[in-house]
């Protein structure tokens, strides 16, 4: 008898579940046979009827458990699953924490990957080892007790000599390969990675015609994730080999336990020797079995380290950032309310009576009388003082000891060559990025009605046609949005000459299932991310270069509408036809200097 | 005895290989206990010594043998991995496979879930399950023998029947299942796409400060993943316990078999009925675990069946792409060959002697003599004749009745509103897009000395800067890139101020290691992409937006540089900076209309 069911796999593909109820119930269906050669001894036809009868019912009873077992596992598999993944999604999409992970913070790969597939690999091997976790230390215990009571203390000792030994060689074996299950995952996130990449960009790499060379660069990815396998296996041999040796050495372990006392004269000679050595024998295998188990569990949960290891390092990295964001945040709003305090003795009476009627900071105008002086600290979105501008990683400074207010009313424009940093201050702006030197102050409401960004790149979620208008808010089944909001979105897509896309979609609410960043050309995108500065009318938007694929007209158009709705606008942008909806310009001239000055010919009239 | 090692598991964690190696190797271990029986019994210390011996002689053996086949089947798992996956590769990205298959046909969804994930199963189980494929029809005909020359055909039968029934059954609960299987991977691949749509766009994620609602449709389609396994564990459990009643079973059948016999009278009624049910009962297990072991690999192989049909499926579906693509490029280059030809007689002799030396199409060009009619038909690139131009899936004309010819010399600016197909006519041009009516013409060897397309979406790669601009070329290590032209490469960044670039990369043949998505901005993407043309000075270049995130002076000087490299241009642009670059206009009213004029101002000496 082999303890069966004992197979050391490539971590990968484990999932090889011990089961010790399953053996302890076949010990009765293995005592069947027995009674066979009883009733065929007998010529007993009527007992091999009732025998029979008997061994399908527990057959039945048997396998009802074990498949009842299988269900509550893999229950216990998804529930884990489900409940690991919101908790990960939970840190990684708060803060920004996704943004530093994926594009600042190198340390840790592929975080995809270690969300989907590892924590995949996870949940499934634990949900397969919790049952013999619990049931382990009692089997155990029991076991130990019925040998030393059969063998006295040496055969039980020699037993657990064995599993020792099985343990530390085992270990000893196994710590080596650790790192390479770690290397085979991150080459299975750089494989799929690529791939992926292949099929967001799919369209320009047509237009490339460079399917040659990225399949030549998709090949070499999975020439490393084969190499990272071939290592891992080829290490495997060595603690495969030591696997079986105890497995197997587990099957006559017993008998040589029961040795020490049949030799030592432990038993009258007269005895059946047969029956005593039948009985201890299968209390020692159980122990064995059940040790080795245990020695099993342990290879199982070393090897899954690797896999444990990769989602730890990922909940401990999105900790630390979730404080450092928390942190920013705080330095950020308390910067802000010194600077305003300080502002506001020196603020003009006279400039501050502005048109807008609702106030930037509500529940800092609430808690103190609203005075003259206040109204144009309040109108403040954000203060950068002294400001050294320096991408992450790098050592050159963009911009040098930047003073910008974004103000109410001031519609800014940002232009400077290339490379030269307009963007970076939005990021400074928005808190992407830390300033390398200098106070960033701001305190405001989260929330689209307050400030908006539009990023250089258009960002189209997936969805229907209205969450692409109301992003970054979302559709609240509860709340559902009025027709009359409905009406007004339609005519505000009717307005850009964006009807068909309605047609495309089939209307508002239908979810044509499209990646969207494929089924829509830049002009639709940058149209669409700046319908949405229109439906949620903030107090500032800051637009990042929002309006490059869109024609003259539909920006003119667009942007005459944001001054409409008194949007203060701040705009990144190449194009000399936006001077005319600012009324500030700053120029950077890509070498750390700056120049800030008021357009004087705004020739616009909203 | 139970079957043990039969584990019927969810496809996905499958891998539990049933070994008759191992378990006929077991078997002479499993011989040692009686053997153990009969020095206990002679109380024989000297035997007990050589049995110990002996057995770990013999474990020594098994463990190796079984960890060598354990090997075997890795490297064959990885090896099958490997060529399947290259041999989907090269499938996937000839013609323009990838882009097909991403964005215009949607019958195959995640197509890279498919060659990551779904080609790792497949092949894993392929491994595991090989040698039982090999070594089972020897095994059965062996065991076959045995068990009828034991039992008779009453025996023999009463084994297969149990064994067909069990197939039957089996299969009916299996069939229903498969379907699920396919969902739960569909869902799967869709999980794995959100996330990485959130890694590719995490920058403008961060800056809408959307991290609550991408999370939301993160776990959303996490709980639809979950859903879809739930769906399948569910049905599994009546699959589990059908496989656990067989399983056990059969491990009674054979005693059923040998009853036959014995109430059969078969055996003289003072024959030693233990010893014979030992020896025959044997051979029974045997041929029962033979059995099952084949309707567990039916079982194996039916239950992925889910991933197999994924795989087969997409290679279906990229050779009828395949063959498309190559119909397609064979009507263009026919098509190309008759208009120009029809064009020869017509063509004027002045207007050909162009100051190009180079021949667009050298194989042409060699094959006829070089008359003088050829060389204004051989400097065409591209024929639009009579061309209405729709999107894939829509019904909406966006250009109609299109007449087009892209000639040397005439540099080509398509303007017009948002949406009016702009770049849809350069779709129809590359291919990407088959003309709703009318013929596309064009015939030139592919590479990036003749037509280099720059889409509107800067495609950046991975891989070193020198990379990014020998693109779409790719570093050849036996033909490495010369001195000059690594010097050119850096003077080429030098001029679009682009110096600083070389050293955040840290050297031109460097692999920093960046995502350069992320690591570039726009303009920066734009400048690069640009440099391509510049460097491989092909003989025309379609530009789609390809300046629109740089400045007015930056834009000048990179457009000058092609007109000096005597490129011909044909550029797609809002811009009215762009006309100066150009000599004829084609102009879009977006309703399906266009008129092409020439541009009389032409103000840019090269």
């Amino acid at each position: 008898m082999s303890p069966c069911g004992h197979e050391m796999h490539p971590p990968r593909c484990k999932q090889v579940p011990y089961e010790p109820h399953k053996q302890f119930l076949a010990y009765y269906v293995g005592l069947i046979p027995s009674q066979y050669y009883k009733v065929f001894g007998d010529r007993d036809q009527q007992g091999f009827m009732y025998l029979t009868l008997k061994s399908c019912g527990l057959i039945l009873v048997i396998s009802s458990v074990i498949s009842t077992k299988k269900y509550i596992d893999s229950m216990l598999y998804i529930t884990w699953r489900q409940l690991l993944c919101r908790a990960l999604h939970r840190l990684y999409f708060s803060g920004i924490n996704y943004y530093t992970l994926n594009i600042l913070d190198k340390t840790i790969d592929n975080p995809d990957q270690r969300m989907t597939q590892d924590v995949d690999k996870l949940c499934l091997t634990l949900a397969t080892i919790t049952t013999k976790v619990i049931i382990s230390p009692f089997q155990i215990g029991y076991y130990t007790y019925r040998v030393f009571v059969g063998t006295g203390w040496l055969g039980t000792l020699s037993i657990y000599i064995l599993f020792l030994l099985g343990t530390v060689v085992n270990k000893l074996v196994m710590s080596p390969i650790v790192k390479f299950v770690i290397k085979q995952e991150e080459c299975e996130g750089n494989f799929r990675f690529k791939h992926m990449q292949v099929r967001v960009d799919s369209e320009s790499v047509a237009f490339h015609g460079s399917g040659s060379i990225e399949s030549c660069k998709t090949n070499s990815s999975l020439d490393g994730l084969i190499r990272a396998q071939q290592r891992l296996f080829t290490r495997q041999i060595v603690l495969n080999l030591t696997r079986y040796i105890f497995d197997y050495l587990g099957s006559i372990i017993s008998y040589l336990a029961i040795a020490i006392p049949i030799f030592g004269g432990k038993f009258p000679d007269d005895a059946d020797i047969s029956s005593i050595v039948s009985a201890y024998s299968f209390v020692c295998m159980y122990l064995v079995f059940s040790l080795t188990s245990l020695v099993d569990l342990s290879a199982q949960v070393v090897l899954l380290s690797g896999v444990t290891h990769r989602v730890a390092q990922l909940v401990e990295c999105l900790l630390r950032l979730q404080t450092q964001w928390d942190i920013t945040t705080l330095m950020a709003s308390s910067s802000f309310t010194n600077i305003t305090q300080k502002l506001r003795p020196k603020s003009d009476c006279g400039e501050g009576s502005s048109s807008d009627s609702q106030c930037l900071l509500e529940e800092t105008a609430e808690r103190e009388p609203p005075l003259c002086e206040d109204d144009k600290s309040l109108n403040i979105a954000f203060i950068l003082s002294d400001v050294d501008i320096i991408a992450p990683g790098s050592m050159h400074t963009l911009v040098k000891s930047l003073h910008l207010d974004i103000q109410k009313g001031e519609n800014l424009l940002i232009m400077g060559p290339s490379s030269s940093g307009k963007s970076s201050i939005l990021r400074v702006l928005r808190g992407l990025w830390p300033a390398a030197r200098g106070t960033v102050a701001h305190d405001f409401p989260p929330g689209p009605k307050t400030v908006i960004f539009l990023p250089q790149k258009s960002l189209v979620t997936n969805g229907s046609l209205l969450e692409q208008i109301i992003y970054p808010l979302r559709l609240d089944p509860s709340n559902p949005i009025s027709k009359d909001t409905c009406e007004e979105i339609l005519s505000l897509l009717a307005s850009v000459h964006m009807k068909g896309l309605v047609n495309r979609t089939e209307g508002l609410h239908n979810d044509p299932g499209w990646n969207w960043n494929d089924a829509l050309s830049p002009g639709e995108m940058q149209r669409v991310c700046l319908l949405r500065v229109l439906f949620h009318r903030p107090q500032f938007a800051l637009l990042d270069e929002a309006t490059s694929a869109l024609s003259l007209d539909v920006e003119d158009q667009l942007y005459r509408a944001c001054l409409q709705l008194n949007i203060t606008l701040v705009s990144v942008g190449h194009r000399h036809s936006l001077t005319k909806y600012h009324n500030s310009l700053l120029t950077l001239d890509g070498t750390g200097g700056w120049r800030k000055e008021p357009i004087l010919q705004q020739c616009v009239d909203v």
